[in-house]
């Protein structure tokens, strides 16, 4: 059965990006800091492998229309190769990238939903964007939440979990690499 | 080597109480699902364990005026039966409790943080409120976190690292209970 994940770098003070999100910072002033354990020459085993499985169980992708403004001039592609939906409100027509499809969805998150269950077939939809992560799981519509928690107090910037309802969750996963805690979550309902 | 802990238990959006914290509702509204892995009847070993070091660690506690406050009625004594410094704006005499002395320090964090150096000799420095532990970090006086991660979404309350700078962090201890993330910082200078 397919799920529906949010995965997220959080910082310890719950920061997914620094400040001032836009085509200058793409995460941020700052917020590259929360990718460093992806990005580095030489990465843990562990870290590694958590960012495999995930490759390995998305079968589609929702992001936001912020993220994909910010992320399409540096991604080259979509940045899993699964059909990939873009939450909006200004319609445009598909972009086909070198390995799938940007499909823009504008009658909200029920709809993209939809969508993305069908095209992900037995594969997890994975949720892109802070602010879409916070739609989704504020509609009840997330399974589980995966956090990469960066050692780090960013200080500022943008949170991704904020002005939700009270959500009970259970840990499912625990995976430490040398740096990052990698913690998944069952959300209760 | 005396060290100064901020410790708390934290939910995931970041939250270290609810809302509206008062006599009514010591930890805010809602607030008590934090220490629900501390107050149960049948607490898992992990969990115990962790409480326990910390016990047995602390020389001394600074906690804020108005964790004192809300909490003195409650306690009926210190928190820990340690000397226990109380950082506040107003002097007020020492108040003598069953297993220790509160103690008013309204000189500033430093001034407050030699007078419990002083006392803890070579117990650590327990830092309580969240407000004093983040006065404390921005000072840069502490050096180790300690977050009981639990796994829930508050949605609202009072926040522990808020408007502080960037800190980075070192992860030094993890462990893992049924429920609880205990997470060890060593904050790196």
């Amino acid at each position: 059965m397919s799920i529906v994940v949010l995965h997220k770098s959080m910082s310890l003070d719950g920061f997914v990006a620094g400040p001032n999100v836009g085509a200058e910072h793409p995460m941020g002033e700052g917020g590259m800091r929360l990718h460093d354990w992806l990005l580095t020459d030489r990465p843990d085993t562990r870290d590694k492998e958590v960012a495999a499985a995930v490759s390995a169980s998305v079968g589609a992708v929702v992001v936001g229309r912020r993220t994909f403004d910010v992320g399409v001039p540096i991604w080259e592609d979509t940045p899993y190769p699964v059909p990939t939906f873009v939450l909006t409100h200004r319609a445009r027509e598909e972009l086909v990238m070198p390995s799938a499809t940007f499909t823009f969805v504008t009658d909200g998150v029920e709809s993209c939903l939809k969508s993305a269950r069908l095209a992900a077939g037995n594969g997890d939809v994975v949720l892109m964007g802070a602010e879409t992560g916070r739609r989704f799981l504020a509609a009840g519509l997330v399974d589980e939440i995966q956090i990469n928690l960066v050692p780090v107090v960013l200080g500022n910037g943008l949170r991704l979990l904020e002005n939700l309802h009270h959500i009970e969750l259970e840990r499912i996963g625990l995976v430490a690499s040398e740096t990052v805690t990698h913690l998944r979550f069952r959300v209760l309902k």
